[in-house]
């Protein structure tokens, strides 16, 4: 098996990349290869600094990457070189077998669609993103690729999650929740309504009901199902939260040194621990993670490259999907 | 000034309300008076327990309470002798100005609008809910009362929020942000993207752009504006991250024996210390606080009403609405 990983993403790139990628070799199997995509004169001296290099890691070249500025959907057009198109392409050719990027998100989930294509029976893919809460992690999609949905997309989204989190978060039968203003049928608005009728009936599906924005962290389902519109939002504050609370204490604190209670404070907020977010609902694994990523982020998210890779979660999911009747009509 | 104070409201009722009342008359203005409203027996007994009570509490007698199972839109004929139900007729008639309640959201505010009405120019009345960010609180409307919008509700928020933030809360020129996945113009669905048009060009806002999750505690505005359905998703998991980060840590920690940076987290996560969530676009001051309020959470929302009311807020708001040119078309 091989992993591309874009070698240009991260804000501190190419560092944490190539000692995720070094760290990630040294647990995984040993038929996993990475392959990082980038500046090849760049990545040697990052790897040289390393006393090891194993020969599993490879270094594919691409001179170019893509910056802030760039608008995401005419990377591939514009950028053909840069790391993101690169490997994105390589996995399209069958080179490799998954990508993981911290580069523009826009850009990735953009390319990605364009070289590996949606799902027969997927009208929008969506990125899910796994997040601590007090026990297990769960996967919160759409996290925002879509920021207007119909009650199909959410049925579709449903089941991505639901494959996802059983080939790679380990859960036999993943419940799945509604995100909502309150816990009763009928609550909200027309969207999550008529949503929670269609998941309701939906075979395939372990519908646990509504989830409040206050059960998110209680880790009482697997798979939260919202739009990406409040997907983002909700995301996007819970990564402020924990930066907020984690940047006073850290300046004075060794988290190693805390007892129960703040270690456990810790651990909530700390995403990294949960690796990248998948863009779930295209033919192929593509693995988005954050700008900030430290290494241990990059490592965990090459640990669920494998994992989606190695459970055939694309395979999965298509034969998921080609078995629920919910589709948008007029749509294919 | 008379502020009716619910006193069945809180789920440790009337503990909260008895003690938040005369926490509040100790700090307030000798010419405020506090009218506490439910069983007097219940109340007068909980009273007896304090050494003093100051003639500016008075206990105004309701047979009735509101419980969880009663359906909010029908607690004004079913239970009309019922706190909620009392207090609010009170300020109807002009026995008092204001009224506070801990108890359930959805008759406060089904009860509110029945009494009180909607302000001339307002369709949607809103509940604005003041957060703690690491500078000062921002003003959250709306957070729960409308999962379903269109553009000109919005814009009638951001006014609403606007009038609250200047009278109440002390900002003079309040800025206003749209709750959003991204900063740029055009960003989001069409509900958004259409109501950051119409902000654009209203007068009497300051209009500072949108705002993402991320942006919300670093206190660079005073209002953000979103639909009912984001804003009580958002809400409700701020207060249970709050909860969650507490509690462990409350376990073990004194707050006071705290060094800066814990304090600081302690104070953005406190959400008593802001006091109530006003119901806005009502002919009226009626302030929602939490369930689980302290005493100290229901002295400040005691303050709040008391400063709605000084501040004229009301007719602020009359005011401001009647001179702006949004308006949904067919609706009066």
């Amino acid at each position: 098996m091989r992993i591309a990983l874009d070698g240009m993403g991260t804000d501190r790139a190419p560092m944490p990349e190539v000692t995720g990628a070094l760290q990630a070799l040294t647990v995984l199997e040993s038929d996993i290869e990475v392959v990082l995509i980038g500046d090849e004169e760049i990545l040697h001296k990052e790897i040289g600094r390393h006393t090891q290099c194993p020969e599993r890691l490879h270094v594919h070249h691409a001179s170019d990457r893509v910056t802030a500025g760039d608008a995401a959907a005419s990377v591939i057009r514009k950028k053909p070189e840069s790391s993101i198109v690169v490997g994105l392409r390589l996995q399209q050719e069958g080179e490799v077998d998954a990508f993981v990027s911290a580069g523009s998100t826009g850009a990735i989930m953009a390319t990605s669609l364009f070289t590996l294509r949606r799902l027969p029976g997927i009208d929008r893919p969506a990125v899910g993103t796994p997040l601590p809460s007090i026990r297990d992690p769960f996967l919160l999609i759409d996290s925002g690729a879509n920021v207007d949905c119909k009650p199909e997309h959410l049925v579709q989204f449903a089941h991505l999650g639901s494959v996802y989190a059983r080939h790679t978060m380990g859960r036999a039968e993943p419940r799945v929740s509604l995100l909502n203003v309150g816990k009763e049928p009928g609550k909200g608005g027309e969207l999550v309504a008529d949503t929670y009728d269609l998941l309701a009936e939906e075979p395939g599906i372990c519908f646990v009901g509504n989830a409040e924005g206050r059960d998110l962290l209680r880790g009482e389902c697997d798979v939260v199902v919202c739009d990406g519109f409040v997907g983002n939002v909700l995301l996007k504050f819970y990564e402020e939260v924990a930066a907020s609370i984690l940047s006073p204490l850290g300046e004075e604190r060794d988290v190693d040194q805390e007892s129960g209670g703040l270690r456990d404070v810790f651990r909530i907020l700390d995403h990294a621990e949960t690796g990248g977010a998948p863009l779930l609902g295209v033919g192929g694994v593509s693995i988005i993670c954050h700008g900030e990523s430290p290494p241990r982020a990059i490592r965990n998210a090459i640990s669920v490259a494998a994992r989606a890779v190695r459970s055939d979660m694309v395979g999965h999911s298509a034969r998921n999907i080609g078995s629920s009747s919910t589709r948008v009509e007029g749509m294919t």
